[in-house]
Protein backbone atom coordinates (compact mmCIF):
# COMPACT_ATOMS: atom_id res chain seq x y z
CA UNK A 1 0.00 0.00 0.00
CA UNK A 2 0.95 3.51 -0.93
CA UNK A 3 1.51 6.07 2.25
CA UNK A 4 -1.61 8.20 0.50
CA UNK A 5 -3.38 5.02 0.63
CA UNK A 6 -2.66 4.20 4.06
CA UNK A 7 -3.42 7.46 5.41
CA UNK A 8 -7.19 7.67 3.57
CA UNK A 9 -7.51 4.03 5.50
CA UNK A 10 -6.83 5.66 8.59
CA UNK A 11 -8.62 8.69 8.10
CA UNK A 12 -11.92 6.47 7.22
CA UNK A 13 -11.30 4.67 10.50
CA UNK A 14 -10.87 8.05 12.90
CA UNK A 15 -14.25 9.24 11.22
CA UNK A 16 -15.96 5.71 11.86
CA UNK A 17 -14.93 5.92 15.56
CA UNK A 18 -15.56 9.70 16.09
CA UNK A 19 -19.14 9.18 14.55
CA UNK A 20 -19.44 11.50 11.87
CA UNK A 21 -20.42 15.49 13.76
CA UNK A 22 -19.81 13.83 17.16
CA UNK A 23 -18.76 16.21 19.56
CA UNK A 24 -16.72 15.05 22.36
CA UNK A 25 -15.98 17.10 26.39
CA UNK A 26 -12.54 17.33 27.46
CA UNK A 27 -12.09 13.88 28.35
CA UNK A 28 -13.29 12.12 25.39
CA UNK A 29 -17.08 11.65 26.66
CA UNK A 30 -19.48 11.91 23.75
CA UNK A 31 -21.82 14.91 24.16
CA UNK A 32 -25.47 13.83 23.64
CA UNK A 33 -26.77 17.73 24.36
CA UNK A 34 -26.76 20.28 26.65
CA UNK A 35 -29.13 21.28 29.11
CA UNK A 36 -28.33 24.89 30.05
CA UNK A 37 -25.08 26.37 30.00
CA UNK A 38 -23.29 24.34 32.34
CA UNK A 39 -25.40 21.50 31.97
CA UNK A 40 -24.42 18.59 29.84
CA UNK A 41 -26.12 14.95 28.73
CA UNK A 42 -22.81 12.80 27.89
CA UNK A 43 -22.12 9.06 27.13
CA UNK A 44 -19.06 7.51 28.50
CA UNK A 45 -17.57 4.16 28.47
CA UNK A 46 -16.16 3.47 31.76
CA UNK A 47 -14.24 0.16 32.42
CA UNK A 48 -16.20 -1.55 29.96
CA UNK A 49 -19.27 0.03 31.29
CA UNK A 50 -21.44 2.83 29.68
CA UNK A 51 -22.47 5.32 31.53
CA UNK A 52 -25.04 8.48 30.79
CA UNK A 53 -24.01 11.28 32.26
CA UNK A 54 -26.07 14.37 33.32
CA UNK A 55 -23.23 16.14 34.83
CA UNK A 56 -22.47 19.90 35.58
CA UNK A 57 -19.30 21.41 33.95
CA UNK A 58 -16.76 23.57 35.28
CA UNK A 59 -13.64 25.44 33.40
CA UNK A 60 -10.21 24.58 34.92
CA UNK A 61 -7.02 25.59 33.03
CA UNK A 62 -8.95 26.08 29.40
CA UNK A 63 -10.80 22.89 29.74
CA UNK A 64 -14.44 21.87 30.77
CA UNK A 65 -14.61 19.21 33.01
CA UNK A 66 -17.28 17.51 34.62
CA UNK A 67 -17.88 18.48 38.32
CA UNK A 68 -18.77 16.15 41.15
CA UNK A 69 -22.13 18.05 40.90
CA UNK A 70 -24.60 15.50 38.80
CA UNK A 71 -25.13 11.83 38.75
CA UNK A 72 -24.06 9.28 36.30
CA UNK A 73 -26.38 6.17 35.05
CA UNK A 74 -25.33 2.93 34.16
CA UNK A 75 -27.31 1.10 31.53
CA UNK A 76 -29.88 -0.09 33.54
CA UNK A 77 -30.40 2.76 35.49
CA UNK A 78 -30.53 4.65 32.65
CA UNK A 79 -33.24 1.82 31.01
CA UNK A 80 -35.43 2.57 34.44
CA UNK A 81 -35.73 6.68 33.89
CA UNK A 82 -36.55 6.14 30.14
CA UNK A 83 -39.36 3.48 30.87
CA UNK A 84 -40.46 6.83 33.04
CA UNK A 85 -40.02 9.52 30.70
CA UNK A 86 -43.76 9.48 30.53
CA UNK A 87 -45.07 9.12 33.86
CA UNK A 88 -42.57 12.24 34.47
CA UNK A 89 -43.63 14.38 31.62
CA UNK A 90 -47.55 13.56 33.18
CA UNK A 91 -46.35 14.30 36.61
CA UNK A 92 -45.01 17.36 35.67
CA UNK A 93 -47.77 18.64 34.03
CA UNK A 94 -49.88 17.99 36.83
CA UNK A 95 -47.33 19.79 39.36
CA UNK A 96 -47.83 22.93 36.76
CA UNK A 97 -51.22 22.66 36.56
CA UNK A 98 -51.75 23.11 40.45
CA UNK A 99 -48.84 25.43 40.44
CA UNK A 100 -50.11 28.57 38.21
CA UNK B 1 -74.07 19.18 55.04
CA UNK B 2 -73.42 16.66 57.74
CA UNK B 3 -70.00 15.61 59.20
CA UNK B 4 -69.54 12.42 57.04
CA UNK B 5 -70.47 14.33 54.13
CA UNK B 6 -67.95 16.71 54.94
CA UNK B 7 -65.57 14.10 55.84
CA UNK B 8 -66.12 12.21 52.70
CA UNK B 9 -65.75 15.40 50.45
CA UNK B 10 -61.95 15.95 52.88
CA UNK B 11 -61.29 12.41 51.79
CA UNK B 12 -61.82 12.81 48.00
CA UNK B 13 -59.73 16.55 48.07
CA UNK B 14 -56.63 14.92 49.68
CA UNK B 15 -57.09 11.64 46.91
CA UNK B 16 -57.36 14.09 44.38
CA UNK B 17 -54.30 15.70 45.94
CA UNK B 18 -51.96 12.76 46.48
CA UNK B 19 -53.70 11.22 43.24
CA UNK B 20 -54.40 8.01 44.15
CA UNK B 21 -51.82 5.11 44.90
CA UNK B 22 -48.90 7.68 44.37
CA UNK B 23 -45.72 7.56 46.49
CA UNK B 24 -43.97 10.49 48.54
CA UNK B 25 -40.56 10.77 49.79
CA UNK B 26 -40.14 11.79 53.45
CA UNK B 27 -39.81 15.55 52.57
CA UNK B 28 -43.18 14.87 50.27
CA UNK B 29 -41.61 14.96 47.09
CA UNK B 30 -43.42 12.56 44.34
CA UNK B 31 -41.56 9.50 43.35
CA UNK B 32 -42.18 8.71 39.87
CA UNK B 33 -39.34 5.37 40.23
CA UNK B 34 -36.36 3.94 41.72
CA UNK B 35 -33.61 3.55 39.52
CA UNK B 36 -31.87 1.12 41.96
CA UNK B 37 -31.93 0.56 45.84
CA UNK B 38 -30.53 4.07 46.60
CA UNK B 39 -31.25 6.05 43.39
CA UNK B 40 -35.26 7.62 42.94
CA UNK B 41 -36.33 10.27 40.51
CA UNK B 42 -38.81 12.83 41.87
CA UNK B 43 -40.87 15.13 41.37
CA UNK B 44 -40.80 18.41 43.19
CA UNK B 45 -42.32 21.94 43.61
CA UNK B 46 -38.94 24.16 44.64
CA UNK B 47 -40.55 27.67 45.68
CA UNK B 48 -43.11 27.79 42.73
CA UNK B 49 -40.43 25.63 40.36
CA UNK B 50 -40.99 22.68 39.09
CA UNK B 51 -37.88 20.28 39.71
CA UNK B 52 -37.35 16.68 38.22
CA UNK B 53 -34.61 15.38 40.41
CA UNK B 54 -32.68 12.26 39.82
CA UNK B 55 -31.10 11.41 43.25
CA UNK B 56 -29.29 8.96 45.85
CA UNK B 57 -30.86 8.80 49.21
CA UNK B 58 -29.91 7.85 52.32
CA UNK B 59 -31.05 6.81 55.53
CA UNK B 60 -30.90 8.89 58.97
CA UNK B 61 -33.26 8.18 61.50
CA UNK B 62 -35.67 5.91 60.05
CA UNK B 63 -36.20 8.58 57.36
CA UNK B 64 -34.91 8.05 53.64
CA UNK B 65 -33.40 11.20 52.60
CA UNK B 66 -31.91 12.52 49.35
CA UNK B 67 -28.37 13.24 49.23
CA UNK B 68 -26.02 15.81 47.27
CA UNK B 69 -25.37 12.94 45.15
CA UNK B 70 -27.46 13.56 42.21
CA UNK B 71 -29.19 16.65 40.38
CA UNK B 72 -32.31 18.24 40.01
CA UNK B 73 -33.63 19.53 36.60
CA UNK B 74 -35.61 22.17 35.76
CA UNK B 75 -38.84 21.99 33.93
CA UNK B 76 -36.65 23.40 30.95
CA UNK B 77 -34.04 21.04 31.82
CA UNK B 78 -36.18 18.04 31.65
CA UNK B 79 -37.57 19.09 28.25
CA UNK B 80 -34.19 19.09 26.86
CA UNK B 81 -33.10 15.66 27.93
CA UNK B 82 -36.62 14.02 27.02
CA UNK B 83 -35.91 15.46 23.37
CA UNK B 84 -32.60 13.79 23.16
CA UNK B 85 -34.01 10.91 24.56
CA UNK B 86 -33.68 9.01 21.35
CA UNK B 87 -29.94 10.04 20.56
CA UNK B 88 -29.14 8.98 24.24
CA UNK B 89 -30.78 5.37 23.29
CA UNK B 90 -28.67 5.26 20.08
CA UNK B 91 -25.47 6.49 21.38
CA UNK B 92 -25.51 3.70 24.35
CA UNK B 93 -26.31 0.82 21.79
CA UNK B 94 -23.78 2.19 19.67
CA UNK B 95 -21.46 2.37 22.91
CA UNK B 96 -22.21 -1.83 23.61
CA UNK B 97 -21.81 -2.87 20.38
CA UNK B 98 -18.52 -1.52 20.28
CA UNK B 99 -17.63 -2.32 23.61
CA UNK B 100 -18.85 -6.32 23.06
Amino acid sequence: KSKEEQEEEEEEENEAVKNDNAEYDDEGNLIICQLNKKRRVTIQDFKGKTLVSIREYYTKGGKELPSAKGISLTEEQWSALRKNVSAIDTAVKKMQSRIM
